[in-house]
């Protein structure tokens, strides 16, 4: 059986656009010879909704919208993701109010309906919210044949993973009940490396349950979530027959009776997947939110460098902006490297002297801050000045402002509250800083855009004099990798002093870093997400709490 | 049997802290004659914990403390609040790593466990990330006696309530078992009429049970949440014997074999309840995180008026500290209301004005801003400039800025983002616009502390030439009203103006201003929580939707 795999880049809630989408995607593949077509996991109403779902009249004007795509759909059937109403039964401890659900439409009909099983309750998800899981895996019947359709995570057994996060297995349990093919319509977000974490997944559930393997996973930034594509189509011998392209929308067909080829999965390197993840979230959050332009600004280092130069590829240099705001702190040699990179660039960059309207907010608190010594207040004043400029030339052109801030930095509070950090978007919030060092060489692969000196220079905020990052935080090598024992190991202290040889002084600084920058971390703008686990909302560490007094430094 | 209530204020984490409380209190109650001394829902280790449990060593400490709180129990047995490993079994879906835990502690030994079943996931409770429910509700034996624990929720059967989400009703289940009382364990946050309606609650499971019913409550501000007390012990005719106070720690011995009298559940009013509620909230939220000392702008208007009053209530005139940031669209008489205020209340206030600071920075920004005619811009320009000032003072001598907007202002995104809503904690970020006057009124029972003039003036931001509130939105009373009927009962816009006759083009302000702000609630600083639903992270919509252009306007 032919099948075409459409894959889509949807918008939460809107639905008409995203039949549009789903119908114009059908009829090229059904040109192509499709005899079913697939497309993602919530395809007809955008995910993630969140508490959309609660409004009353947004679920009957998605159901209404399903009725009129029913209409378009003739002998060749259409996999469709939709929320469904959760008729509550008698039985189980707790019944949500919906489901995620997965129509199978035909000649103008729905013919059948699933229901996901494993509703993923960890890190930033929290689908357990809202959707009852399916208490039964049973194949739907098209044309003579039983098909097993699994939404998103049903395809990911325990056992395959570090995870006892559930104990079944629907891809096992569609099998038992005469499945002859599975169908994985997914809506699977990208982070480093999940691309041929996934493919290998695939290949082995393919192989052990011997059946054909089509796998629809969405495309597009949502949120913080950045869907990745690589839709796959594999036989049973877990050979890929069909590969989409990640980070674009595509419609493919392939044949699950073909025998095997040798073709091996191919997936990008990390980097290049990174960047092509940053690109589309960039894009798609500006866009999405009905903004054209984005406005950054340079500083002279790396992160406002990486930063400028995935803006200007997601939204083009026309419609990106960018400001330097010296102050008296600030090395010429900086400000310099900012301008060439603009140029090189085709950017345009105002630039404007934060100096006199700082001394003159210094001489306006002279009561407030009297005679006491210089400190991080003066240094505070110049970065939340330079974030009130900045928002002056979003408010008052409508740009979108992007913030530059690294996930080195984010975790580690190493950035000014209401000051640099204060934009409409984080696009480096979930990036380490030695991946912006590597972003940066990526960006330069084919000529020198992010010149030599800009990647050589010892960051700094140069908010107080010869002020230097290295003199205040230990290296951003080793903070990377304290964090990483830290946040993704959960790991203590001691145990990454002994363990791993750090210094000790270094483990503690990190450490207390991160637990005392809750309160900062709940401020900061929307992160693009591109690593596990993400920064963003997937963290929750209280904010007043006793047991930081156990830390030590 | 001479039952022993010790409602006290714990802090998540702070194990030796919470340990010392616990014991001190298990004294005091031994010594008023108790034979069985209760604490709270998780009183040893503190609630929220949220990630804090994902952290090897952190349990580990919590065990060790457990351990040596038991080596001071003797006769008189302890039930404590822990958190618990859970032993993965073979049955059940998902299984979660830890249980929400109670121990019973007699002569030295823990003599038994119960662990929570009714585990919430709804609003802003997430206790199903972390734990697994309990499968079974069996008595523990105490002296002889059968005695049926119930942590949390454990006690709010379905039936009671307008809310399907579980169907087990443990209380049931423990009588069943020949419990021959029943206690209750919990952190239970304060909302507006929740005191009076969970009095009300447990005389119905008194008397439905035929059972004692002890009820001891956690006090304290954590997080966003509010404990507010109210502990119980009543007869299984639901008569109230022992009544703790509200929002204050205490200790309390009752008898639960004495007779029953006629004694009335008292409550306060709603009113008093908020302010007892904020101001315990504006004290643990300080002093938790470390503060003893708050900074509040004053506008002259009557949310910074009410959250002063508050502040100087929980934390003393001399601990907090005013400052007036007028501009040249401040009128003079505003100033001097704030000023009038911060003597009737002994608070020292700086007056600093903006003008000039203003002056220079458009100057500075001539370029960017061009000949664009006057907009938000300059608006936003003033509010992020004083936010600035404000932030000034903070870092420079440790205060703890308060925010002064309220729920109304929050929810329909009527403040400047990185501006007047950029502070360590929001005050009134739960409190719609017409209980803010309500406080006032209450502030000033018995003599006049908030000015007439305060109260009676139209509100107005100040940042433009005679500008006030009324000229941009609709006015608070209606807005209120429709922010209830939209967000709290999920109506559409239509249902709203056919069924409840608002002004069509109102009711559409209100829900576009709601659901396109969802990007700046994001960035709001953490808000105490009173009301239902409340403000904070209990309500989760999409910043890049499509469903909004279904909204008209």
């Amino acid at each position: 059986m032919k099948i075409g795999i459409a894959q889509i880049n949807s918008i939460a809630g809107d639905f008409a656009g995203n039949a549009k989408k789903i119908l114009s995607a059908y009829h090229e593949a059904v040109n192509k010879g499709a005899e079913l077509v697939v497309t993602p996991e919530l395809s007809l109403f955008g995910y993630p909704l969140l508490d959309l779902v609660l409004k009353k009249s947004f679920l009957q004007e998605g159901f209404d919208v399903l009725e009129k795509l029913c209409e378009n759909i003739g002998e060749v059937g259409l996999l469709v993701g939709y929320v469904d109403v959760n008729h509550i039964g008698t039985e189980g401890a707790v019944e949500k109010l919906y489901r995620n659900a997965a129509a199978l439409i035909q000649n103008q009909e729905i013919m059948g309906r699933v229901y996901k099983t494993l509703i993923p309750k960890y890190d930033v998800y929290d689908q357990q919210h809202y959707f009852e899981p399916s208490k039964k895996c049973e194949p739907l019947r098209y044309n003579g044949h039983k098909i097993g359709v699994l939404i998103g995570e049903d395809l990911w057994y325990d056992d395959l993973l570090d995870r006892p996060l559930f104990d079944r297995d629907p891809a096992a349990e569609l099998k038992n009940n005469r499945a002859q093919m599975l169908i994985n319509m997914s809506a699977s977000h990208f982070q480093v490396g999940k691309p041929q974490f996934k493919a290998n997944l695939f290949e082995v559930i393919a192989c052990g349950t011997n059946l054909p393997l089509v796998c629809c996973n969405a495309v597009g930034g949502n949120e913080q979530f950045i869907f990745d594509g690589h839709s796959l189509l594999l036989d049973p011998n877990g050979n890929a027959l069909v590969q989409l392209p990640g980070f674009v929308e595509a419609v493919e067909v392939g044949d699950v009776t073909l025998d095997g080829t040798d073709a091996p999965v191919i997936v990008g390197k990390s980097i290049e997947h990174i960047y092509k993840a940053l690109i589309l979230g960039i894009k798609d959050y500006t866009n999405k939110l009905g903004f054209e332009k984005a406005i950054i600004g340079l500083s002279g280092g790396i992160d406002s460098a990486v930063t400028l130069a995935l803006a200007v590829e997601a939204l083009g240099a026309d419609n990106v902006k960018a400001m330097t705001l010296p102050s008296r702190y600030s090395e010429p040699s900086g400000i310099a490297d900012a301008l060439s990179l603009a140029y090189t660039l085709k950017v345009e960059c105002d630039s404007i002297s934060i100096t006199k309207t700082f001394d003159h907010i210094l001489e306006s608190l002279n009561d407030v801050l009297g005679s006491l010594p210089e400190d991080r207040t003066e240094e505070n004043i110049q970065s939340r000045l330079r974030s009130l400029f900045m928002m002056a030339a979003s408010n008052k052109h409508g740009y979108l402002p992007l913030s530059t801030i690294n996930k080195t930095d984010m975790f580690t509070g190493n950035y000014t509250v209401y000051g640099d950090n204060c934009m409409g978007m984080s696009v480096l919030g979930d990036v380490p800083k030695k991946v912006v060092y590597k972003l940066a060489d990526y960006i330069n692969r084919d000529s020198e855009i992010i010149s030599k000196s800009i990647i050589d220079k010892v960051p700094s905020p140069e908010l107080a004099k010869g002020q230097l990052d290295d003199h205040v935080v230990p290296s951003y090598r080793v903070v990377d990798s304290i964090i990483e024992y830290y946040v993704i190991y959960g790991l203590s202290a001691s145990e990454i002093v002994n363990d791993f040889g750090f210094n000790e002084s270094d483990v503690y600084w990190v450490q207390k870093r991160i637990d005392l920058n809750a309160w900062k971390r709940l401020q900061t703008p929307p992160v693009l997400r591109v690593t596990s686990p993400g920064y963003g909302r997937g963290r929750r560490i209280p904010i007043t709490q006793g047991y930081i007094k156990s830390l030590k430094l």
